[in-house]
């Protein structure tokens, strides 16, 4: 029997990227990283987000810019470990764009801010489609979603500068194969990191944090 | 510190309800029942059609719609099961909209079909406002995603006659209270069915075909 495949193009960007460049131009006046981070729903964002805020707690001023279709329970999370923290809800849209991060980010005090990183809304695939001036793009694949992903969501693991593999604390009870999964994601986008961890044990988090501090350097230099 | 909470409300929808009707009058002069299932990327979309599959084998003629950003995986998995399955790539697309569904129902054959499941794009935000023309909307979460998702997700929870919660092979490895998500599943959706299963072991699937069982006989009736 065959399979059938019917292609059915959509329309998607407009002047967004104008705007995205001037989020950027703007972040770099200040010398701020921004960090667009990506995941399906649940893949552990919000996680590795006060993760990363314990690790640099005195080390860098951070703030959150939260993406989510309802409900301000990520903001509230980052925000008690004294973080600034803007919500964006998007009523019913599934990813941020760049006029929704503009306007965050004029709510926020760049001139003490050394990382902001936007959580975008939980989804593989609106996101990867629209700009918002980030510095770099960051995504979480989960293991429990499967090593077939990148296949299935091919714009978002290419454009993405670091795929960090979270729940690596439950592979014991997964069919995900890692070696495959990064096989799959350097043929597809051979600058891309992989960096398997665990958010919640805290395994192979050095790796990303490293990265991170890299990065801050460098927007520092200018 | 406060929240701040901006809401950015996007248009949905068009002229894509006439054609939804067009397809459910379509399946229904063919007492075909057809049913629109949605989940996050890995959630176990595929797995329990292949399991629904194996269960209905003698008992009903099953056919798949496939959505999908990219690729054929999920429809050649269910084509090698002697299934008829029509795969849709919607090139960036984040959902399935009834136009898609129209276009892949013509390509199969009603008048030999029982029941069709469309796959939908592994999305728990974009499919929610779509109206394909489905009788039942039926979505996946799986445990590792977490049982705060109602709130973040509600359009998705509120439209579906039937929550699975799937992988729960794997409870004991996750911070996931089942009793706490019924309850918001129920309090937001009084007339959700939420059946906890694993496709992976078989667990609780009886109560799946059962329903599944019962909407197959309704549409019979006509």
């Amino acid at each position: 029997m065959d399979v059938k495949v019917l292609t059915i193009q959509e329309d998607v960007m407009g002047a967004n990227d104008e705007i995205a460049r001037a989020n950027q131009a703007l972040v770099d006046r200040h010398k701020t990283l921004l960090v667009n981070l990506t995941s399906s729903p649940g893949a552990g964002k919000t996680s590795l987000i006060m993760q990363t805020i314990a690790h640099f707690k005195n080390k860098a001023r951070i703030a959150v810019i939260e993406g989510d279709v309802a409900s301000t329970i990520d903001a509230d999370k980052v925000n008690k470990q004294g973080v600034p923290a803007v919500q964006i809800n998007t009523a019913g849209g599934c990813h941020l764009d760049a006029n929704m991060v503009k306007k965050a980010l004029g709510n926020l005090d760049l001139a003490k801010t050394d990382l902001i990183i936007i959580e975008n809304v939980g989804n593989l695939i609106c996101t990867a489609g629209f700009k918002l001036g980030a510095h770099r793009d960051v995504m979480i694949l989960s293991v429990p979603e499967g090593d077939d992903k990148p296949y299935k969501y091919p714009s978002m693991f290419m454009s993405s500068a670091v795929v960090l593999v979270n729940k690596t604390d439950v592979l014991p009870y997964f069919d995900f194969k890692m070696d495959v999964f990064t096989k799959t994601v350097t043929g597809m986008n051979p600058q891309a990191k992989v960096f398997p961890v665990s958010a919640k044990t805290g395994a192979g988090l050095d790796s990303w944090f490293n990265w991170l501090e890299g990065e801050l350097k460098q927007v520092k230099k200018g």
